[in-house]
């Protein structure tokens, strides 16, 4: 990883993570709720979302005492995606990111009330911001329960699912994507944009940043899970092939695939420069997601 | 029922459904998503929540264009709460309303993200309120948040399994009540004050109102279920007493939980007469809450 951007993560990683604690650690939560809550919450992943919002913020030079916040309910809405998406109903997981899913932990029934408490939790955030404005706060609410809800993650869940043992011409795989993954990535950048109060010009651009460097991050785990170790990535590799699911690499090839990643991240990085962010964090970002190998 | 209530509901209940679809009525939901929404939205319920928020506001004279949308939106909340507490994993419930429950029609994974998509929805729908000023908007989305999440309705459900099969001291079940259906049904309460612009003492006594209002719902609740027949309630009668559950009537005796619903009903009378809403449509509901046959 770019030492630039390293230095950041290793800054904010720590800081995400306490407000994550923070924002789990109300009075009257029961104990079992708390603990499967924090469980998943604690369980890692790279915190790609909450880094997204701050790193907006950074390099617009903006400065806001509620970004952590803003950053971090996104996270809970990713947590609580994935508790829900690991249930037998579900894709049935036993694992993620090296440890049992939160259903194998705790039990359905907890795992299905904490991320749907979650979900709440993330609002409740928004509700919470001290210095933003309530007509920005309650734009948040509005970007992030679109991004989110049956117009957005849950409707890519709901792609996802039909499109399973069949095999999606391109178009498809990419709807599927651009609502799964790439709609609440891009609640990210929007929202990092909100905080930094941007102009209408540098939202858009920035839109086109995140909905390229949404679908790059897609096409770069479809080549991991082809590519990777299970060791590496934390879950068994090649589950998608086994399940004869659509990829990238399975429609394009890998090169083709690769080909694509390549240019999703040069049209992502276009976007930047043109509203002159071409050396930023989001462009180290871009870099990164590109690049990584887990 | 009450002449000038039952000219309320029957005012109220088709804008209130009207409303419902509306929200529901987006451009881009998937076709199987949209379906179950629907489907568990239209399986019909005594709108008491909506009912509540705009006896409020009829009640204190005031009038606002965002009323239905905030009071169908509590509704969201409450029907998803139906649809993952029906989950085999949680309640494993066939029937709900005389209905099959919505994992029967369409499946366990839809079913779950029709829950999570509603949760969503309801907030979406606060953040896109016209008329109310943000903050009010904002405090709206925060009262929610807690009323449904982790400290409220959520918290109520996780006590409320952790004491299925061992009988409850009354005060232990008295908390799974006030968080699991009461939270909700004072945020109605709530909402409707902060959308009339109460003042601080008409929402305390308001407070008392929806407390009281919340248990005597659940008494009648529980009284209703060794009384009632099958075909009034459209579920199985005497479900709570076979599974050995903790009820008013199996802790107090069926005259002993009658006593305790008058006192509650009473408590919540004296709240509202103490600021001069004593003749009031709220009063009116309360006053159908204990007398409901199903």
């Amino acid at each position: 990883m770019n030492e630039k951007l390293q230095a950041f993560v290793d800054d904010m990683i720590p800081e995400i993570e306490r407000e994550l604690k923070n924002q789990l650690a109300k009075s009257d939560i029961p104990d079992v709720l708390h603990e499967s809550m924090m469980y998943s919450v604690e369980a890692g992943g790279k915190r790609i979302r909450p880094l997204l919002v701050m790193a907006v913020l950074f390099d617009m030079k903006k400065d806001s005492a509620d970004a952590l916040k803003v950053a971090s309910s996104v996270e809970l809405i990713h947590t609580y995606s994935l508790i829900h998406d690991d249930l037998p109903c579900m894709d049935d997981d036993d694992f993620r990111r090296g440890k049992p899913t939160n259903h194998k932990v705790y039990g359905e029934d907890v795992a299905t009330l904490s991320g749907d408490a979650m979900q709440a939790m993330a609002f409740q955030a928004l509700a919470d911001l001290q210095e933003t404005p309530p007509a920005a706060a309650i734009e948040l609410v509005g970007l992030l329960a679109r991004a989110s809800g049956a117009q957005g993650m849950v409707k890519g869940q709901v792609l996802d699912m039909k499109g399973e043992q069949k095999l999606l011409p391109l178009a498809e795989l990419e709807e599927v994507h651009i609502h799964k993954t790439g709609a609440l990535l891009s609640y990210c950048i929007e929202a990092g944009a909100v905080l930094a109060e941007a102009t209408d010009e540098q939202r858009e651009q920035l839109r086109r940043f995140s909905h390229n460097i949404g679908l790059a991050f897609q096409i770069q785990d479809d080549i991991l899970d082809v590519t990777a170790t299970t060791e590496q990535l934390g879950k068994p590799a090649n589950s998608d092939t086994s399940s004869e699911k659509s990829t990238y690499p399975s429609l394009l090839g890998l090169d083709g695939a690769r080909e694509q990643l390549q240019a999703r991240h040069e049209e992502a990085i276009h976007a930047l420069q043109s509203i002159g962010l071409g050396e930023s964090m989001l462009q180290l970002l871009a870099d990164y997601i590109i690049e990584r190998n887990m």
